[in-house]
């Protein structure tokens, strides 16, 4: 990738954008919402496998431009839910290479891009003709120790670094690293999903592994309260500072305690239907809200997905192979009653994330630029994209302003693709304020203080690290 | 605020565009749309107040900035409903100044900055450092002839000002202005609001107060409609051209006389529903438009917002002070009963407005291209910004064209401010231009009278006042 | 209009966009859909008319801006239903010019001064003043040889030309042409909806027609599948590779056998409601996916249109002159129990269009980027303009993949403004690919095949005729 990727066209706002993106270098990354796997750091000698185990495999981005232009995905190595398939990595990486023409324009391509040459040295554009070189550098590269997790981790000037974990995980990769003496700031997330969408397999399971770990016999909607604020404890205690929950609506409603009650009793006999498991929810966000407001952890929430919606794929491959797809999704009217009761709650932070654009002027951007307690996420999954970032600061920016909003963060399950994410946001953040200086929006000292604001002020902020560093300054 | 400002950074863009606004220059404002409170010019010698009074406590953009960054509103001098606070007017400009970095970006900080500098010469951005002398500035300005409301007006260039007022208003300062030798263009308009939803509280006191400036004893729907039609004539009378009207869904629905008259008895008992008051607002937008058919005023309808949603806050302050929050809307079933009656009536004009901006593309720009009498207003509220007038410009104009929309009007409760809003939408509309005819969309004789249009041309004939100038035509 | 016209304005992005587009000028015309009367074609001898009958009164978009602005249909040399109007078309001609500039920025302006430029010579902007000699140029032009239908679909390098065709028709034009020894590439498109649709006036008659020209006696829901199923066999034969279908909503459902005859039964003795008539329309998608599935025709649906919606109008002048409004629009859970039947099918395409952008980056995006068998066609109708087709470009092709997506379409019913629709398009690439060349995003390889694709290859493959040319390269 080009030294100059990214920026403007236009001469003076490449200039100006290239002088704000240069200031901003030597600000470390703040990774505060990721599904990075915490194992690859518990173990000082971890690697990251092969090629394909690597850049392939995990990534649903890059499955689902290869499935949906018709290759299928045993021939990518994933596994059937029944079946672990056996795979020829050297095989799969060359289909992929074959077909990388079909990346072009993506993120996904500019992220693979960006990290096999800023992490590997790989400068050759992947092809038919490339894929076995790439291979080999790539495979001998991955064994050594200069390439492992902990090297990197170190190598890309990583701040802190937030995972995703279930409420009910023990957490013992975060325990492992916390108690050796390689001192560096990964943290847990805690998320609710799994315990609180009733209807999805497992949940019981779920429910028994919250038991275990909080020490608690889950047997009412009380004692799992219980539970899951004793697990916020242990979550906290090893650094957490947010939670996360996805939903497929806004809609949040406040029950009495004998009405959620009966359908938390119901679900643990399995006699739950779609109706209970919605309201069950709108509840629980006002819970997990209560909690932020008593505990002080950000509470994040990601609305408006349609999860596994290729069925005949989930019941074959399972979940998280690409088959998501966003739901229109309205917010003005369904977060009424969480905010009515928390939206000025001084200690209590929303930080809200979408898929559906139009909400963007519509919605969010209003209500943040009202309620104190609300804060915007940056642009997520499909929207994490030269266009996407481009759409949101345009969007967003000028009604929520600025400092409601919650800086970037990467989402991703590749650690290898963190600096390429973060830095396609830098630079789009670097134009644009390069737009506003250029019409005299803004000034060079505003455009200074903002652009740090985006890198790493407002992340720290939004996620309770303020104290690191004082807020508004550079 | 820099002469170029808001220019295209292309340097040939720029050069266009400058071209275009200053061959508008001098275009008087033309404002038929706004809230600025009439008083301000019945009397000779008004003055606008202290700093605080003018920039920050009517002006709910900074109210809702501030407060939504976690400033109490207590210290910005807002008084609760029931007790009217003390506050020390230098003391909020100072909280005022030491978080002026909240509104980089946005439009209020646009809006701000350029009247300070153009209309009080005060060029400091404001600061923690600048409160102090600025403050002291405004103090001495306000309080002089020259920064009279009077004076603002003429130094302003406003060819016409329209105010909003209640259908049930006795317009008394219209009158005395109407009665002054002061020969100035400031004329009401005929707001439907507080009488017809019937919910709202106060409901029954504007019917009182519409009987009585009415001479109209109102006992039943026929009645009321007959008060609602002598005040049109009464506003007319005054100058009014227009009505206006807000509602949360763009619904409308012919009920019978039978129908609607059980509604309005019902209302006058106070025995309503939700969905009495909804079908009645349905309702009243067909008579709306019937009696604009007939007087020939145009009709302005804003739809899709939700009032006070921040519950607590409107319970403890009232209305307006920023939480009324847009919502999804539907015009393309919505309108159907009103367009089958009136849609093709030549004595008809209707003025839509959304801050629903997907609505632009997909059912705004259609309908305003096909129905006669359809005319679409220009970005409003929180889209009356830098990159809400251009989105606005790119997506409606190639589909309504450009004879089908109303120019510009500013909205505004903030009197100094107009100068600076009408010169953003200027700045706007020469850089579409630009563009257009860089591309060689256009040529130069369509770009100066479509500047003209945008200018002036539009709005005066979407507002029944072309007969001043004739309409293609600089 | 100027050769450089709707290329960037920055000097370095127009370099590159107009390099890119001459790269592509050799590349002939691919039109897979439209609605060009094969009439023109079957007669060696046939002419356009008057300028009247060839831009005018046909063109639905031009229809709609007159109208819209205040002018009578009649004036326009329009017929009602029952009568057919006297026109003098020198005078609409005059009428049309004088009101030439209602088209400013609009799309019908920028085909229609291409148009007659291109292909007539003529350079002078449409005027009163101009009024005349342009009637006369045009009137001498179109009766001559050199502007036949045949010699304009010579010269305008059209390597494929698909209409658009009742599935009931006999197709008589089609097979005339096919007899001929005028070897061009003339094809018909199936198209549903007269025959789905049972609520549309003549919807009995149409089923005769089908009836008579499958030579299948149609008296339950089998038989009427076996007639289409027949008459696909039949426009295949003639060339077909592609069928049409278009509807209000997205929703589909797969009605039992028994369900859907009994509607079905019920409709042909005239007794279904709104709620049979939507039911059918939802399984008669699946049935459609189905018969693609089966014989590989390209399945093309548009979703999301409220037809007839200017409803007086459309009693006294039929349909299509204008009243058809977007509607908003949900394809995530509408198109569930078709994609779970028929997503990763391999043997079939569904192409999906859409007037409702929103959905542009929400849903169809995501959708196109997982399941193989989805393909999304351009910006269409009210979005086929210069932004319509940049905001296509920029909120499709991150998500969805170029790959995805079935190249350009023009939709049109006016023969002569084909090539001007395709070069607006193939301009509006090279400035999208240009950007992304000029920010490194894409290299020189990637913009020339990717210009290649968009001009003709994704097309080919989208509608089956992929064999022409090898997919990937130039």
């Amino acid at each position: 990738m080009h030294p100059e990727r990214f920026f403007s066209p236009d001469p003076n706002l490449r200039l100006i954008a290239k002088r704000l993106y240069h200031s901003a270098k030597n600000i470390p990354i703040f990774a505060p919402h990721g599904h990075v796997d915490p194992a690859l750091f518990s173990d000082p000698n971890a690697r990251f496998g092969n090629p394909v185990d690597l850049f392939i495999r995990p990534d649903h981005y890059v499955i689902r431009t290869l499935y949906s232009n018709g290759i299928p995905l045993q021939k990518l190595g994933i596994s059937t839910k029944d079946n672990s398939v056996e795979y020829d990595p050297r095989k799969v990486w060359e289909l992929f290479c074959d077909n990388f023409h079909l990346f072009r324009a993506t993120p996904s391509g500019v992220w693979l891009t960006t990290s096999l040459r800023d992490v590997f040295d790989i400068k050759k554009k992947l092809s038919k003709q490339t894929a076995g070189s790439t291979y080999d550098i790539l495979v001998e590269k991955l064994s050594s120790i200069e390439f492992s997790p902990r090297t990197l981790f170190e190598k890309f000037n990583i701040e802190l670094l937030a995972t995703t974990d279930s409420a009910a995980d023990f957490l013992a990769h975060h325990q492992k690293i916390q108690a050796s003496n390689w001192k560096r700031n990964i943290i847990p997330t805690f998320r609710f999903d799994t315990l609180v969408h009733f209807l999805n397999p497992g949940w019981i399971e779920e429910i028994k592994r919250l038991a275990a770990n909080s020490n608690t016999e889950i047997s009412n909607f009380h004692t799992f309260i219980q539970a899951l604020e004793r697990r916020r404890d242990d979550f906290r205690r090893l650094g957490a500072t947010a939670t996360d929950f996805s939903a497929e609506s806004a809609l949040t409603e406040e029950l009495s305690h004998q009405q959620v009650d009966a359908i938390f009793q119901r679900a643990l006999k399995g006699q739950v239907d779609q109706q209970d498991a919605s309201r069950f929810v709108a509840h629980m966000l006002l819970e997990m809200a209560r909690m932020s407001a008593e505990d002080g952890m950000a509470m994040q929430f990601h609305a408006g997905i349609y999860r596994n919606h290729n069925i005949s794929l989930y019941q074959e491959f399972g979940a998280d192979i690409g088959g998501d797809i966003p739901l229109a999704i309205e917010f003005t009217r369904s977060l009424i009653p969480l905010l009515q009761k928390f939206g000025n709650h001084p200690n209590f932070k929303l930080i809200l994330f979408t898929l559906d654009e139009s909400t963007y002027t519509r919605e969010l951007a209003p209500l943040a630029g009202h309620y104190p307690a609300l804060r915007l996420g940056p642009p997520w999954w499909f929207n994490d994209s030269l266009n996407g970032i481009e759409r949101y600061l345009n969007q967003v920016m000028e009604s929520a302003g600025l400092y409601k909003t919650a800086g970037f963060n990467d989402d991703t399950r590749g650690f290898c693709s963190i600096p390429a994410r973060h830095d396609l946001w830098r630079r789009q953040a670097a134009n644009w304020l390069a737009g506003l200086l250029a019409r005299h929006v803004i000034d060079e000292e505003d455009a200074h203080q903002m652009m740090y604001e985006l890198c790493i002020g407002l992340a720290r902020r939004a996620y309770n690290m303020e104290s690191k560093q004082n807020g508004n300054a550079e």
